[in-house]
């Protein structure tokens, strides 16, 4: 089969492999319908996590139809459409006991980073029925993408961490992809302001589309501070969600958090960050980190039911298999091409 | 009267003061039995809070007799004995309606640092239905001086942002007074593991004696991580809360805190901190800072009166009010008086 | 002034009685913009409250203008428009500090019940600081009333206690003025599913207008279960809520609850129920009862202020304080005439 | 091998049943070492039980060594100890991925209920990675035994269900093994007071010995209402738990709770009860009833592990399985024996 392999640093090819086949009773093989990329996959593609090996298919997300399962396999059988969550989940490990199937010690995150993805014909899924997730027919394949990773991690380690009431004031810093979504997702829960910072006006503006009561442009943590200020007044926000991943949006979000406020930090931070412990202490604030269970996944497609948000909003371009290379080049210079998430269909194998 | 008044950077004077009067009809006047220092008393004394002028009578802890009430207050009247909280509370804020006395518009720490405090003969106490509680006759009067504000401090922001759960391994970084009060209360959700870290044998002697299933003596932060792997099977533990307020303590709780866990901050902070998000984005875990709220005292009253605890354990040494400057030198010179919480005596008006 | 006055059981009469003043310095006096009838009024006329004395002004709802205030009120002066609420709180009481004022032991439902109410030119409020709310000019005068008892009584007592989440099913028994305001309110957190069961099928207009997703028109319990499992794949509900107060109402409530769901009984009860133990004591069901507290109205206020929800849908029809008898005949009548809630505004002593 | 069989109502007898072998590869097959009587088994020996049909091993707890297992097993290996859960959880059906494993669709509690159990030499346990769990040298046998069903059961329906906090006033209702239990592990989160009602003084006495502070030994509702009046300041108790299933001990529960009160029902109960809503509409309450999850297993033992409470407390008689009808006789007659819990050792096959 054809498949999106990182071969070297930088170095990504859609080459032969050999189609996956059943290693342990509890796999599934799954064709693909659909795929996406991940910022994840550009880190991997970058050289910068060491732990994936050249030869690896990419990808961690898509939708497709189970083509083979294993013997203990007990929820899925040939022929359903199933949603591929990024994380693999045993359900009965430590982790998994705790609900933290993100740190499942028979899983985890392992697709397309220790064992071969999604951006391929064809994926072995370890755990099934852990991992997979029947896809209703009322939910447009596209949105369905993004129940793979984007919406659980933006609603779980976003706005499931931070507890948000009805009528909290929310601020969330970093409008890609991901801060989308949480700025989606948050609205669940009503909150009264949804202020989003970002440096791209562009994405301020799809940002207003999708439900931000205000944006503000800008990284002068001053001028941030003031606005923030003006809209909440002068309380700071009860809620910050950091989804960038660096020092400077870090310190953003521990600048405006008001007393009794929640920071969630969703971005993946490759330094540490001066946390401000000498102005914070007395205010009786909470943080969060993590990464997603995707135990949520039901529960998102119960709302992406009703209509109540559309997850297509988040796609913006559309791409084949065939021409996965110019999918990466897109989502890679995201910017210039106003792109938000790409999607690749599997037009090698299709339906 | 005589009242223990800073009088200038690293002075403290027992002089006359006017006996205090009411000016709000919601204040009380209160003659003080017994009152105590806290850590917090030294830093104004060294002249680390600026906004505590001389001529402040210093102290925010004691129990002691009502003499006198405004007309609006409504639950107590002259005669009542009442632990005097920390914290001043209006209850009808924007922050004491969101149950956060601790940052009350109208009160909040005040009392022995914006305005004259309780190491005197008397104390006027502002909002007095909301900072007063009376005192049964089933508990020491030792043991109600701690409910003024070590005890509610380490049960609130260290035990109960935590979350405690039967069984929960937690960590203590720090066994001076607010350390082993955590220790003490921590012990109402019976965790399986409390392993306590400080730099003094002695202290951590007495932690055992407290009920520490585990001591650590030592600031290496390799060993510690050692002896916590050995403890928690190399999990980590689930909680860790900071009591002491350096970079270099806050350090050890990041550094031993498990997937999952929380980290409680109850150290009072000068310095922002290195937080290494680099490895803690990815764990899910917690983190949660405060003020004390002492909206928890009839709770820690109801367990006092069980017996279940002791209180007076912390408690080292007496003094009489008139020998106030002897408790500072002991107190602030704890190591080598191994003390822990000293209480000073009305002994001038006495009942 | 003149005041809508209980005499003797099935009558009201609009006479004049002294203007209030201030008794304790806790308390202000409002003069009345706008109130409106609760359902609790016509049991008092009715002769149901014998703890309501003849004589008592009725109605415990409404806005107004701030008259007058007692020396120890420090959140409002005069001038200031304000929502009255229901509920009396001194906020310093036993109950009060639990976070239950609906049960404060020096006020709870004490307007138009025990002391005089508001369906009057002028009405006397105890406890100002706890009973009172700044009115924001963001929000129409009407839509403000309904924050005085029906929004805080149906999101309290039906919504918050049953910890809705997105994608819940929800079903509401009873399209009454609390149902209809439980229905509006439960959208604050996105279920997938409410469906609402009256006899009345102008009320299911009503609530599929604000937003049911399904309706059910039957006290035929065998029918409506049928109805129920075929919305909810045959799981039954997550929530439901029980806004009338019957036994036949609570067993619908009970026979459709789901395996882990949570009934929230809304409704105000005069007889006993039978509660299906027998086959509800395997089903990990919750249950909960109250009166509201009325604490959440600055979150009911600040998500009106968005205007995501239309509080003003809930009203049907407008009358004068002159012709307060002529509302008290539309409400009693409310199936013929159509009413959910009405609005008085006081015509004798406008701005 | 030797099976205690429920042949016919009223019939138990210990014949010769095929040793189970292997059916699903996610199977173990057990030795027993030691197993124990519920309740329950004692409600189908009465027939009461129609889905239990003439032939079933009856027992769904014990401890064993796993003699075999399935292909699909990972968590457990030939020769491990292991505690046997109760409830059969699969991890991946609907209800277990809402934590109901108690409603498991491919278990829940079916052992010695709709397959054969453990009362036996050797049992097959389905989907054992979710329903054994590893047995640690540092608790006894015995007190093993009390984590498959009774010490869960207690917990997790009476316990953690009612949110204990610290101070809390509790009583429980019926001093039988659950009762007791739920006396031990309610201590865990330290309640002020443990009030046990019964009418057995010698199961009063037992109480007393396991922590009860207070005791009322009467079924005469207003002797009961003025004896917690009394020791609750006329409050009434925090938390309630109904440990019987009967209507009338039902009926304590509701008429001792507090304002704000939590009634737990772990009783089963075989009728409808009167639920006295015309007194509880008003009064704040939560209720709650369920089957054990059995997903605290792990926590107790950590608990266990302490010392803190010795679940040995509860036994009271040990037999050997080739005598298990006088156990049977002596648990039935558990009034006249004073029988709590008791043991039965494998000594047909022992280790």
């Amino acid at each position: 089969m054809k498949a999106a392999t990182y071969t070297a640093a930088n170095q990504l090819k859609l080459i032969d492999q050999a189609k996956p086949t059943i290693i342990d009773s509890t796999d599934a093989i799954v064709r693909i319908l659909k795929t996406t990329i991940c910022g994840t996959d550009l880190h991997i593609l970058g050289g910068d996590v060491p732990e994936t090996k050249p030869g690896t298919i990419l990808g961690h997300e898509g939708i497709g139809i189970v083509e083979e399962v294993g013997s203990a396999v007990s929820n899925f059988k040939v022929g359903d459409k199933v949603i591929i969550s990024c994380v693999t989940a045993c359900n009965t490990c430590y982790y998994c006991k705790r609900q933290l199937p993100s740190h499942c010690l028979n899983g985890g995150w392992i697709l397309g980073h220790l064992i071969n993805g999604t951006q391929a014909e064809y994926v072995r899924i370890p755990q099934a029925d852990g991992s997979l997730y029947h896809a209703p027919e009322t939910v447009s394949d596209d949105a369905l993408v993004m129940l793979s990773d984007i919406f659980p991690t933006s609603y779980e380690i976003g706005v499931q961490s931070s507890n948000v009431k009805p009528g909290d004031t929310v601020c969330i810093i970093g409008a890609g992809p991901v801060g989308l979504a949480a700025l989606l997702t948050v609205q669940f829960y009503s909150p009264s302001k949804i202020i989003v910072v970002d440096l791209s006006e562009s994405r301020l503006a799809a940002a207003k589309k999708l439900g931000a009561t205000d944006t503000i442009c800008s990284s002068d943590i001053e001028k941030i501070q003031k606005e923030i200020n003006h809209v909440t007044s002068g309380l700071g926000v009860d809620i910050a969600m950091e989804c960038v991943g660096y020092p400077e949006t870090f310190d953003v979000a521990q600048k405006i958090i008001s007393i009794g406020g929640h920071v969630a930090n969703v971005g993946v931070h490759g330094k540490p960050v001066l946390f401000a412990l000498q102005n914070l202490w007395i205010k009786n604030i909470t943080l969060s980190t993590g990464l997603v269970n995707a135990n949520t996944t039901e529960m998102l497609l119960s709302v992406l039911e009703t209509g109540k948000i559309d997850a297509t909003k988040l796609i913006t371009h559309h791409f084949h298999l065939s021409d996965i290379d110019q999918a990466y080049h897109v989502f890679k210079n995201a910017e210039a091409n106003q792109a938000l998430k790409v999607i690749i269909e599997n037009d090698i194998s299709p339906a």
